[in-house]
C-alpha cells in the first residue's frame, strides 16, 4: 500500500481526492488535515465523505505517509512542500506554487517572494500526458491547474510539433466549485444562478503564465502566444474551452487533425471525437477524461473545443493519475475513464 | 410626493424597494443607508440598481422623509425606528422586531430582551387584506414575514370563519433569496445547486410564533395549532406553501372553496385558481401577488397550495402596498398583479 | 456470470442500469433493447454510456439471458413480461405493471384491462428491505416507484408496529428525471428553471394505491390512510419526502425512533440521522441510499424527512438489489451506499 | 393608438412582445395568433400572460392593425409577410426571412427557395441604432436575429472605423430561450441542466451570413471575416458575446475605446461599461439593455464582451424600438434601460 497524507482535506479538491482514493485499492489515506475544521471529521463537511478525522497540519504524522498531496493556498502550500520533503517525503502539490520555473514570475503574480525558490528547478509540472516519463524519479510535483489543463492538453502535441500559429485564443467556461468552498459575494447562488459573466480576461488571469511557459516549452522560440479569457458558468463542475488558432504553413485542418488523433490515440484518459461532434460537460463530468472535438473555420483556421472535470482532470484527478505514475503503478487506477466503455 | 428612507438598501429586500420604489410615481427615495458600503453607490451592489448614493444609517436626514422603511436585522432594526418615531416618521419595519405582541416570545426566540418593548402594543402587523383599515392612521407597521405571509393569507378566511381543524400542516419550500445576502456555507451556489433540503421543522422556525399569533388573534380559543416546514429550493425567488387542513364541522370543500373565493374576489393582488389548477412559481416571480390553488384530499381534508415572490409580496411589495395604504393612495400603485392582465 | 437483458435502456431508469451493471461483477448485460433507437448505439443516446448496440425488443434473444429487467411504459411492459416468463427467464419490472394485487384497482387508474392478471398474485412487491424473503424464490419482481421507496421504506416500521395514526400527509418533492426523457413542455428547461410546482397532489397521483396497499398490508385493518402531494423540483436527480403523521396511542417520539433505529441498524442501504440533523439530495444523489431525518413537532406529531435518488435506489438501484437477492448474491453488490465509508 | 397583431404569439419572442406591447401606452395588440392553439388563451401558455384570445393566423383582421409582428418559422413568416404588405400593412418580421439580401444565399443557407424574393431589396435590416433613419418610411423591417445583435452592436462604430483586423472571433453563449418552445431532446431540463456546450462552430451557423454581410456593408472592402462558435448556457435568457479582433495599423485601445464611448454616448439602450469592469447577464435581463465591457489583450488586440436579452434585445424589444421608430414614437416608450436610472 501506497500511504498518502491530504493537505487541505475540506476544500473542494481535497474532497474530491478523498472520494477517489477511498476507493483506489493500493492507495491509504493515512491522515486528512483542516486548519479551520482540525477536530472534527469529514463527513461533517460533505455528507457522503467518509467519517474520517481531520487533523491541524502541523500535527501530520509525516513518517507514517509515504506521499504529502497538498491542496493549500499558495503560499502555505510551499511551507507543507518544505516540511515533508525535509521529512523524506515526497510531495504533489495542487497549488500553483511550483508551476512556475522562474521566481520573478511568481513575484510578479504572486506579489510575494516566492517561499522556496532553490526547488523550483527540481518540481516536474505534473501534466501527466507529457511529464511521464519524469515521474517516477520525481520528489516534488506541481500539478497543472484546471484552467490549464483543459487548454494545454489539445495544444500539446500541436504546438510541438510547430503546427500553429498565435495568437491562440482561448476562450474558457468554469463551473463555481474552480473558485474554491469558502463562500464569498461571487460565489453566492443567488448571484451565480441564472447569470453568466467573463473575469480576468485577456491576459490578466494568474494562470496565464503557467501556460505560456508550457508553450514555450514545447514550442521553442516560435512558440505561439495566448490570450486567455475564463468565465464563470452556473454550474457545479466543469470547464470547457473554445481555443482558436490559426495554422502554420504546411499545415491544413486535416493533418492537424491527425497528428492529434495519433498522439491521443493509446491515452487512456483522452478521447477525440469523430469529425462533426463536439463534446458538452456531460462527456466528462466525475470522469478524468478530457474530451476533445475539433472544426475548422476555413483553410487555415482551426476550432478546438476541449471539456473536462475541473475537480478531476484538472486537480485531484491527474493528481491521482500522477501518484499512480510516480509509485510506478497502472496509471488508470482508481480513476473513471470519460465514457463507461474501457 | 412622499418622501421614504430605506435603511438597508443592500440586502436583497432593501435592493427590492429600491427596484419598486424607483418607479413609484407618488413616492421619491430621499435616502438609501449601507452599514458596510457607505460612500459607495447602489449601483456598485447590483448593477441594474440606480446610481445612488449609499450613506451611514446614522447620517439619514429624518427629516427629509415622511417614511422610514427598515431593512435592518432585528435588533437593529428597532433601534432605527425608535430614532426615526422619535424624529416624528412613519416607521414600515421589514424585520422581525415588531412583528410579536408579546415580549416575553420575542425573548424566547430571539435570545435577548426586545430594545422597545412599550412599542409592541401600537405596531400594526402589516398583512395588508388584513390590516388594511388600520394602517391609515399607523405610525409603526412590522412588515409581515415571508413564509407568515405565504401561509397566512390562505388561511385568513378560512380560520377567520372557523372552517378549519388543526394541526394545519405547512409545507414550504423557499428560494435562496430569502437566507439573505451574506455569503455563508448554505447558500454558497456549489451547495445548494443541484440540491434540495429540509430546516427548522415542526416548531422550531423563528417565523412560527408570528404565524400563531395571527391564527389565534382570528380563530380566537379554538384556533388551530401549525406545523411548520420550511426547505430550501435551488432557485432565486418565491416561495411555495403546500398547506394540509383537516374541516372543521359543517365544511365540506366546496364551502370552503366559496369562502375563500368570496374573500379573494376584489383583491387586487390574491388570484384564486379554477378548480383542479395548481399554481407555480412562475405565477407570481416579480409580481406582488398571491396565487392560491385549491384540492381536496377526502370529505374533510383541504390542501391549499400557495405561491408568492419572496422579495415582493414577501416582502418589499408587502411593504409598499403598506405605505401606499399608510399614505392615503390606491394600495396598487407601482406594484405588478400576479397576470399581465388587470 | 449472471446475464441479464435490459428493455427500454435509453430511457433514464435504462441508462442508469446500465451505468450501475457495466462495473457489476457479476452480472453481464447480454442485450438492451430500444424501440425508437433499435440499431444505434448507447453511445449515441449518452456521452458516457458504453457503446452498446440497441436492438429492438422483439429481436432480443431471451434465451441468452437469465433476468429480463423492463424499463417499458405500463402494458407494454407486462407484454415482454410475459414472453420472458413463458421462455423460463425471471423478469425484473420497472414499471407499475405488477405492482397493484387487483386488477380492478389496476383499471381504475391505468383506464385499461391489466394485460396479464393471472400474473398479479405470483408478483413480488420488491421493496427489497421487505421482500428480501422471497427474493430468492420470485419469478417476477414488481420493483417499486421512487416516490413510493421514498415514502414506505421509513413508514415500513412504524406503520408493521401499529405506531402511527392518519391520515399521513407525505409533502414529496422529485428531480425532473422522473418526468422521463421524451420531450415534453413541462419538462422543457426553460418551464423548470427557476421554476417550482405542485402536482396531482392529494389523492390522485397514480403511485397513490400502491402505497395504500403496502400500508394496508403492513398495518391491517388500521392502517393509517395516506395524502400524497407531489412536486417538480427544478433539478436532475433526487427525491426528497416530508412525511407528518400523528402517533399511536402509547407510542412518543422517542420511542418512534428506537423503532427505526432497530430497523434500521443493520440496513447496508439506509441511515437514520441523529437527532437534530435532516437530509439534503445532496447526502444521496447517485447512491443506493436512502437517509433520513426525524424530528417532533409535539408530544405525539411526528416529522420524517427522507432522501433517495430516484433513479437509484427508487429505481435502478433497487432493482439490481433485488436482482443481487433473487440470484443469492450479497444485496450490495454494484451499489453505493450513502456514504463513502463502509 | 397604433393597432399591432402578433403572429405566432406563444412561442418564448412573441411572449415578450406581448409582454412588452401590454404595458405600451400607445401600442395595441388587436390580435395574437397561433397555429396549434387556436381557440385557446394565452394565460393557458403562459401563467403570467394576460387573458388575451388566440385566433387561427388566416383569420386574423389585418384591416385592424397599423403593423404586423411576425413571431413565426422562416418562409411561414414570409407568406404573412406579403399577406399583410398586400393588405397595405407594416410588417416586422422577426424571422429570417428577410434579413438577406441575396436570394442565392438564402438558398444556400436555408436548403428552398426564398418565397419572395422581390422583397428582399426593400427590406431594412433593423439593427435600430444603425438603421433608424430608414425606419419612418420603411414597409418591411427584417428584425436582426439576437446572436448578430448582441455581435453586431459592439462592432459597427469600429468596423465602420476601419479599426479592425479580421479574422474577429465572436464566442457567443445563449440561454435555452433562445432554442424555442417546441419540446426537443437538447432542451430537456435533464439534459441542459449542469450541462454546457457548444454547437455549429466556426462557420456553420445559419445566422453567420446575416452577420458577414452586414459587416461587408460597413466595411466595404476590407471588412473584416467572422468567426462564430455558439454555446449553450444553462440558463432561461441572455446572451453574452466575447468578441476577440485585431486592431488595424494607426488603432490602440484606448482609441478604439474612444471611438466606441463617442457612437454610444447618447444611445439609451447601449452602455459601455468603464476600464476595467466586465459585464454579466444579470446587467440586462429583462432590459432592452446592450451592456459593453472592453480590454485589451496586447497593444493590437481588443477583447470586448457584450450581453443582451435574447428575449429583449436580441427579439421582441428591438422589435418594439423598431416600431416606435417606424411610427414616429421615442424609440425608448415601452422598453426598459439596462439600468434603473435614467
Amino acid at each position: 500500500m501506497i500511504r498518502v497524507g491530504i493537505f487541505g482535506a475540506t476544500g473542494y479538491a481535497g474532497l474530491e481526492l478523498v472520494r477517489i482514493l477511498w476507493r483506489h485499492p493500493v492507495v491509504e489515506i493515512a491522515f486528512a488535515t483542516s486548519t479551520s475544521q482540525a477536530g472534527g471529521r469529514l463527513s461533517d463537511i460533505h455528507p457522503q465523505a467518509p467519517d474520517f478525522p481531520l487533523i491541524a497540519p502541523d500535527q501530520a504524522p509525516l513518517d507514517a505517509i509515504d506521499c504529502a498531496l497538498l491542496c493549500l493556498p499558495h503560499a502555505a502550500s510551499a511551507e507543507q512542500a518544505i516540511r515533508a520533503l525535509d521529512a523524506g517525503r515526497r510531495v504533489i502539490d495542487l497549488s500553483a506554487d511550483f508551476r512556475l520555473r522562474d521566481p520573478a514570475v511568481y513575484r510578479r503574480w504572486y506579489a510575494h517572494e516566492h517561499p522556496a525558490p532553490e526547488l523550483l528547478d527540481e518540481a516536474v509540472y505534473g501534466l501527466t500526458e507529457q511529464a511521464r516519463d519524469r515521474l517516477p524519479g520525481a520528489r516534488l510535483v506541481a500539478n497543472p491547474g484546471c484552467y490549464a489543463t483543459s487548454i494545454l492538453l489539445p495544444l500539446l502535441p500541436l504546438v510541438s510539433a510547430g503546427a500553429l500559429r498565435g495568437p491562440i485564443i482561448a476562450d474558457s467556461k468554469s463551473g463555481v466549485s474552480g473558485a474554491g468552498r469558502t463562500p464569498q459575494a461571487h460565489t453566492h447562488f443567488v448571484e451565480v444562478y441564472e447569470n453568466f459573466s467573463a473575469y480576468n480576461v485577456g491576459r490578466s488571469h494568474r494562470h496565464l503564465p503557467e501556460m505560456e511557459q508550457a508553450l514555450a516549452g514545447w514550442g521553442g522560440a516560435g512558440a505561439p502566444s495566448l490570450i486567455f479569457s475564463p468565465h464563470l458558468l452556473p454550474v457545479r463542475r466543469g470547464i470547457l474551452s473554445t481555443l482558436y488558432a490559426g495554422l502554420a504553413p504546411g499545415w491544413s485542418p486535416g493533418r492537424a487533425r491527425e497528428r492529434l488523433a495519433a498522439a491521443w490515440a493509446d491515452e487512456p484518459f483522452l478521447r477525440l471525437l469523430p469529425e462533426g461532434r463536439l463534446p458538452s460537460l456531460m462527456h466528462v463530468v466525475r470522469s478524468n477524461g478530457c474530451v476533445l472535438g475539433m472544426a475548422e473555420a476555413g483553410p487555415d483556421q482551426l476550432i478546438l473545443v476541449s471539456v473536462l472535470d475541473n475537480l478531476v482532470k484538472g486537480a485531484a484527478g491527474q493528481a491521482v493519475q500522477n501518484l499512480n505514475a510516480m509509485f510506478g503503478l497502472d496509471e488508470t487506477i482508481g480513476l473513471e475513464r470519460p465514457e463507461l466503455s474501457a
